[in-house]
Protein backbone atom coordinates (compact mmCIF):
# COMPACT_ATOMS: atom_id res chain seq x y z
CA UNK A 1 0.00 0.00 0.00
CA UNK A 2 1.23 3.80 -0.90
CA UNK A 3 1.63 5.67 1.84
CA UNK A 4 -0.04 8.57 0.35
CA UNK A 5 -3.01 9.13 -2.44
CA UNK A 6 -2.13 9.47 -5.94
CA UNK A 7 -3.02 13.05 -8.19
CA UNK A 8 -6.30 12.02 -8.67
CA UNK A 9 -7.11 10.70 -5.72
CA UNK A 10 -6.51 13.55 -3.30
CA UNK A 11 -8.18 15.45 -6.10
CA UNK A 12 -11.33 13.57 -5.25
CA UNK A 13 -10.79 14.05 -1.28
CA UNK A 14 -10.37 17.90 -2.24
CA UNK A 15 -13.71 17.42 -3.63
CA UNK A 16 -15.51 15.76 -0.81
CA UNK A 17 -14.29 18.39 1.41
CA UNK A 18 -15.43 21.78 -1.15
CA UNK A 19 -19.13 20.07 -1.70
CA UNK A 20 -18.93 19.28 1.77
CA UNK A 21 -18.29 22.89 3.05
CA UNK A 22 -19.95 24.64 0.11
CA UNK A 23 -23.66 22.30 0.35
CA UNK A 24 -23.70 23.15 4.07
CA UNK A 25 -23.61 26.56 3.49
CA UNK A 26 -25.60 26.99 1.04
CA UNK A 27 -28.32 24.50 2.56
CA UNK A 28 -27.45 26.89 6.28
CA UNK A 29 -28.05 30.00 4.61
CA UNK A 30 -31.43 28.88 3.23
CA UNK A 31 -32.40 27.27 6.67
CA UNK A 32 -32.10 30.49 8.46
CA UNK A 33 -33.34 32.90 6.34
CA UNK A 34 -36.62 31.14 5.83
CA UNK A 35 -36.86 29.46 9.12
CA UNK A 36 -34.33 31.20 11.43
CA UNK A 37 -32.85 27.57 12.07
CA UNK A 38 -29.28 27.23 11.57
CA UNK A 39 -28.21 23.64 10.92
CA UNK A 40 -26.28 22.43 13.48
CA UNK A 41 -30.01 22.69 15.51
CA UNK A 42 -31.52 21.07 12.41
CA UNK A 43 -29.20 18.39 13.33
CA UNK A 44 -29.38 18.21 16.75
CA UNK A 45 -33.77 18.05 16.34
CA UNK A 46 -33.41 15.30 13.50
CA UNK A 47 -31.39 12.87 15.64
CA UNK A 48 -33.67 13.33 18.51
CA UNK A 49 -36.80 13.14 16.48
CA UNK A 50 -35.47 9.54 15.05
CA UNK A 51 -34.34 8.37 18.78
CA UNK A 52 -36.94 6.47 20.76
CA UNK A 53 -39.40 9.20 22.67
CA UNK A 54 -37.36 11.86 21.34
CA UNK A 55 -34.48 11.81 23.66
CA UNK A 56 -30.80 10.92 23.82
CA UNK A 57 -28.16 11.01 26.56
CA UNK A 58 -25.97 13.88 25.68
CA UNK A 59 -22.83 11.11 24.92
CA UNK A 60 -25.36 9.27 22.33
CA UNK A 61 -26.40 12.61 20.83
CA UNK A 62 -22.39 13.64 20.09
CA UNK A 63 -22.61 9.71 18.55
CA UNK A 64 -24.72 10.65 16.18
CA UNK A 65 -24.73 14.79 15.40
CA UNK A 66 -22.82 15.07 11.89
CA UNK A 67 -21.90 19.16 12.45
CA UNK A 68 -21.28 19.59 15.72
CA UNK A 69 -19.85 17.81 17.88
CA UNK A 70 -17.37 19.97 19.01
CA UNK A 71 -19.44 22.82 21.02
CA UNK A 72 -22.25 20.38 21.32
CA UNK A 73 -23.04 20.92 25.06
CA UNK A 74 -22.97 24.71 24.28
CA UNK A 75 -25.37 24.33 21.30
CA UNK A 76 -28.05 22.17 23.27
CA UNK A 77 -27.41 24.62 26.51
CA UNK A 78 -28.60 27.46 23.58
CA UNK A 79 -31.54 25.16 22.57
CA UNK A 80 -32.72 24.41 26.06
CA UNK A 81 -32.53 28.78 26.38
CA UNK A 82 -34.55 28.21 22.67
CA UNK A 83 -37.39 26.05 24.02
CA UNK A 84 -36.25 23.23 21.62
CA UNK A 85 -35.19 20.96 23.53
CA UNK A 86 -35.41 20.05 27.57
CA UNK A 87 -33.31 18.29 30.08
CA UNK A 88 -34.13 15.23 31.54
CA UNK A 89 -32.16 13.62 34.67
CA UNK A 90 -31.28 9.71 33.85
CA UNK A 91 -33.31 7.95 36.59
CA UNK A 92 -30.44 4.98 36.73
CA UNK A 93 -27.66 7.65 37.02
CA UNK A 94 -27.53 10.49 39.06
CA UNK A 95 -24.73 12.33 37.35
CA UNK A 96 -26.47 11.69 33.28
CA UNK A 97 -28.94 13.63 32.06
CA UNK A 98 -30.94 13.04 28.66
CA UNK A 99 -31.74 15.77 25.90
CA UNK A 100 -35.46 15.90 25.35
CA UNK A 101 -37.18 16.85 22.03
CA UNK A 102 -40.11 19.74 23.44
CA UNK A 103 -43.59 20.01 21.46
CA UNK A 104 -41.44 23.03 19.86
CA UNK A 105 -38.83 21.24 19.32
CA UNK A 106 -40.36 18.90 17.08
CA UNK A 107 -42.87 21.93 15.49
CA UNK A 108 -39.74 23.73 13.96
CA UNK A 109 -38.04 20.33 13.04
CA UNK A 110 -41.57 19.93 10.97
CA UNK A 111 -41.82 23.47 9.49
CA UNK A 112 -37.75 23.30 8.37
CA UNK A 113 -37.47 19.80 7.09
CA UNK A 114 -39.09 20.68 3.45
CA UNK A 115 -36.57 23.74 3.28
CA UNK A 116 -33.94 21.15 4.33
CA UNK A 117 -34.79 18.72 1.95
CA UNK A 118 -35.06 21.42 -0.83
CA UNK A 119 -31.80 22.35 -0.26
CA UNK A 120 -30.76 18.86 -0.69
CA UNK A 121 -32.49 18.05 -3.79
CA UNK A 122 -31.23 21.75 -5.37
CA UNK A 123 -27.37 22.20 -4.41
CA UNK A 124 -26.75 17.99 -4.24
CA UNK A 125 -28.91 15.35 -5.71
CA UNK A 126 -30.39 16.62 -8.38
CA UNK A 127 -26.93 17.37 -10.10
CA UNK A 128 -26.17 13.32 -9.83
CA UNK A 129 -27.27 10.26 -12.00
CA UNK A 130 -28.56 7.59 -10.41
CA UNK A 131 -25.65 5.27 -11.04
CA UNK A 132 -23.07 7.67 -9.43
CA UNK A 133 -25.74 7.78 -6.30
CA UNK A 134 -25.27 4.12 -6.45
CA UNK A 135 -21.07 4.07 -7.03
CA UNK A 136 -21.06 6.78 -4.54
CA UNK A 137 -23.06 4.53 -1.40
CA UNK A 138 -21.52 1.63 -2.09
CA UNK A 139 -17.60 3.40 -2.31
CA UNK A 140 -18.91 5.45 0.68
CA UNK A 141 -20.30 2.32 2.67
CA UNK A 142 -16.80 0.47 2.31
CA UNK A 143 -14.70 4.14 3.90
CA UNK A 144 -17.76 3.86 6.89
CA UNK A 145 -17.10 0.08 7.56
CA UNK A 146 -13.39 0.66 7.78
CA UNK A 147 -13.44 3.89 9.67
CA UNK A 148 -15.48 2.44 12.30
CA UNK A 149 -12.98 0.09 12.58
CA UNK A 150 -10.23 2.89 12.98
CA UNK A 151 -12.08 4.78 15.14
CA UNK A 152 -12.78 1.54 17.73
CA UNK A 153 -9.17 1.60 17.94
CA UNK A 154 -8.34 4.99 19.31
CA UNK A 155 -9.65 7.05 22.39
CA UNK A 156 -12.90 8.40 21.41
CA UNK A 157 -14.46 4.93 21.42
CA UNK A 158 -17.76 5.72 22.41
CA UNK A 159 -18.30 7.54 19.02
CA UNK B 1 -37.95 18.60 -10.53
CA UNK B 2 -38.99 16.81 -7.48
CA UNK B 3 -38.53 19.13 -4.72
CA UNK B 4 -37.20 16.56 -2.27
CA UNK B 5 -34.12 13.50 -2.92
CA UNK B 6 -35.31 10.33 -3.09
CA UNK B 7 -34.79 7.86 -0.61
CA UNK B 8 -31.04 6.75 -1.99
CA UNK B 9 -30.14 10.30 -3.19
CA UNK B 10 -30.94 11.11 0.87
CA UNK B 11 -28.88 7.81 2.08
CA UNK B 12 -25.90 8.87 -0.36
CA UNK B 13 -26.07 12.53 1.12
CA UNK B 14 -26.56 11.35 5.15
CA UNK B 15 -23.12 8.53 3.81
CA UNK B 16 -21.29 11.83 2.60
CA UNK B 17 -22.10 13.84 5.83
CA UNK B 18 -21.04 10.65 7.57
CA UNK B 19 -17.68 10.39 5.57
CA UNK B 20 -16.44 13.84 6.41
CA UNK B 21 -17.23 13.78 9.61
CA UNK B 22 -15.60 10.63 10.54
CA UNK B 23 -12.43 10.62 8.21
CA UNK B 24 -11.86 14.38 9.41
CA UNK B 25 -11.96 13.08 12.90
CA UNK B 26 -9.73 10.39 12.15
CA UNK B 27 -7.15 12.48 10.68
CA UNK B 28 -7.22 15.59 13.34
CA UNK B 29 -7.09 12.75 16.20
CA UNK B 30 -3.24 11.29 14.44
CA UNK B 31 -2.13 14.84 12.97
CA UNK B 32 -2.63 16.44 16.89
CA UNK B 33 -1.29 12.97 17.97
CA UNK B 34 1.80 12.94 16.02
CA UNK B 35 2.23 16.60 15.06
CA UNK B 36 0.82 18.47 17.96
CA UNK B 37 -1.34 20.14 14.96
CA UNK B 38 -5.19 20.28 14.29
CA UNK B 39 -6.61 19.70 11.23
CA UNK B 40 -8.00 23.58 10.81
CA UNK B 41 -4.23 24.85 11.14
CA UNK B 42 -2.86 22.27 8.48
CA UNK B 43 -5.70 23.99 6.35
CA UNK B 44 -4.53 27.38 6.67
CA UNK B 45 -1.24 26.32 6.65
CA UNK B 46 -1.75 24.63 3.39
CA UNK B 47 -3.92 27.88 1.69
CA UNK B 48 -1.36 30.29 2.75
CA UNK B 49 1.78 27.88 1.46
CA UNK B 50 0.18 27.74 -1.60
CA UNK B 51 -0.48 31.09 -2.25
CA UNK B 52 1.79 34.00 -3.77
CA UNK B 53 4.83 34.69 -1.47
CA UNK B 54 2.77 32.72 1.05
CA UNK B 55 0.10 35.10 1.77
CA UNK B 56 -3.98 35.53 2.10
CA UNK B 57 -5.67 38.83 2.57
CA UNK B 58 -8.04 37.08 5.26
CA UNK B 59 -10.84 37.62 3.12
CA UNK B 60 -9.07 35.16 0.87
CA UNK B 61 -8.09 33.17 3.22
CA UNK B 62 -12.17 32.51 4.18
CA UNK B 63 -12.68 31.92 0.45
CA UNK B 64 -9.97 29.26 0.28
CA UNK B 65 -10.04 27.24 3.79
CA UNK B 66 -12.44 24.33 3.48
CA UNK B 67 -12.44 23.32 7.79
CA UNK B 68 -12.85 26.94 9.91
CA UNK B 69 -14.78 29.45 7.90
CA UNK B 70 -16.49 30.28 10.70
CA UNK B 71 -14.36 31.04 13.45
CA UNK B 72 -10.97 32.15 11.32
CA UNK B 73 -10.09 34.75 12.68
CA UNK B 74 -9.95 33.84 16.21
CA UNK B 75 -7.92 31.07 14.37
CA UNK B 76 -5.44 32.71 13.06
CA UNK B 77 -4.87 35.01 16.06
CA UNK B 78 -3.73 31.49 17.82
CA UNK B 79 -1.43 30.73 14.95
CA UNK B 80 0.24 34.29 15.37
CA UNK B 81 0.76 33.72 18.84
CA UNK B 82 2.05 30.31 17.76
CA UNK B 83 4.55 31.73 15.55
CA UNK B 84 3.30 30.03 12.30
CA UNK B 85 1.44 33.11 11.05
CA UNK B 86 2.19 36.35 10.99
CA UNK B 87 0.11 39.63 9.81
CA UNK B 88 1.30 42.03 7.43
CA UNK B 89 -0.28 45.41 6.56
CA UNK B 90 -1.59 46.02 3.16
CA UNK B 91 -0.04 48.74 1.78
CA UNK B 92 -2.60 49.91 -0.78
CA UNK B 93 -5.31 49.84 1.87
CA UNK B 94 -4.92 50.93 5.30
CA UNK B 95 -7.65 48.88 6.99
CA UNK B 96 -6.54 45.65 5.62
CA UNK B 97 -4.06 43.00 6.86
CA UNK B 98 -2.53 39.47 5.35
CA UNK B 99 -2.02 36.12 6.63
CA UNK B 100 1.43 35.55 6.25
CA UNK B 101 3.17 31.70 6.47
CA UNK B 102 6.16 32.04 8.93
CA UNK B 103 9.59 30.19 8.22
CA UNK B 104 8.16 28.36 11.32
CA UNK B 105 4.53 27.54 9.95
CA UNK B 106 6.21 26.08 6.43
CA UNK B 107 8.41 24.10 8.63
CA UNK B 108 5.45 22.51 10.50
CA UNK B 109 3.07 22.38 7.50
CA UNK B 110 6.19 20.05 5.95
CA UNK B 111 6.59 18.30 9.03
CA UNK B 112 2.98 17.22 9.11
CA UNK B 113 1.87 16.69 5.54
CA UNK B 114 3.28 12.96 5.10
CA UNK B 115 1.04 12.60 8.29
CA UNK B 116 -1.90 13.98 7.19
CA UNK B 117 -1.22 12.12 3.72
CA UNK B 118 -0.79 8.64 4.93
CA UNK B 119 -4.14 9.56 6.34
CA UNK B 120 -6.01 10.41 3.26
CA UNK B 121 -4.52 7.51 1.60
CA UNK B 122 -5.54 4.69 4.75
CA UNK B 123 -8.68 6.19 5.61
CA UNK B 124 -10.30 7.20 2.22
CA UNK B 125 -8.11 6.85 -0.97
CA UNK B 126 -7.13 3.36 -0.50
CA UNK B 127 -11.19 1.96 -0.42
CA UNK B 128 -11.71 3.79 -3.36
CA UNK B 129 -11.44 1.67 -7.10
CA UNK B 130 -9.72 4.17 -9.79
CA UNK B 131 -13.19 3.93 -11.48
CA UNK B 132 -14.93 5.14 -8.34
CA UNK B 133 -12.69 8.37 -7.78
CA UNK B 134 -13.52 9.10 -11.58
CA UNK B 135 -17.20 9.07 -10.98
CA UNK B 136 -16.89 10.84 -7.88
CA UNK B 137 -14.74 13.60 -9.13
CA UNK B 138 -16.93 14.13 -12.04
CA UNK B 139 -20.63 13.91 -10.19
CA UNK B 140 -18.49 16.28 -7.22
CA UNK B 141 -17.60 18.27 -10.13
CA UNK B 142 -21.03 19.16 -11.56
CA UNK B 143 -22.21 19.37 -8.32
CA UNK B 144 -19.16 22.34 -7.42
CA UNK B 145 -20.01 24.25 -10.60
CA UNK B 146 -23.80 24.39 -9.73
CA UNK B 147 -23.00 25.59 -5.86
CA UNK B 148 -20.42 28.72 -7.38
CA UNK B 149 -23.61 29.71 -9.57
CA UNK B 150 -26.12 29.46 -6.29
CA UNK B 151 -23.28 31.07 -4.04
CA UNK B 152 -22.59 34.05 -6.25
CA UNK B 153 -26.65 34.45 -5.93
CA UNK B 154 -26.49 34.78 -2.32
CA UNK B 155 -25.04 37.71 0.34
CA UNK B 156 -21.67 35.64 0.66
CA UNK B 157 -20.76 36.30 -2.93
CA UNK B 158 -17.05 37.01 -2.22
CA UNK B 159 -17.00 33.21 -0.64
Amino acid sequence: MPARPDPAQLAAWRLLLEVHATTTELLERELVAERGLPLSRYDVLLNLAEAPEGRLRMQELSASVLLSKSGLSRLVDRMVEAGLVRRERCQDDRRGWFAVLTDQGRSALRRAAPVHLRGIQEHFARHLEPVEVEVLTAAFSRVMAAARVAVGDGPAAGW
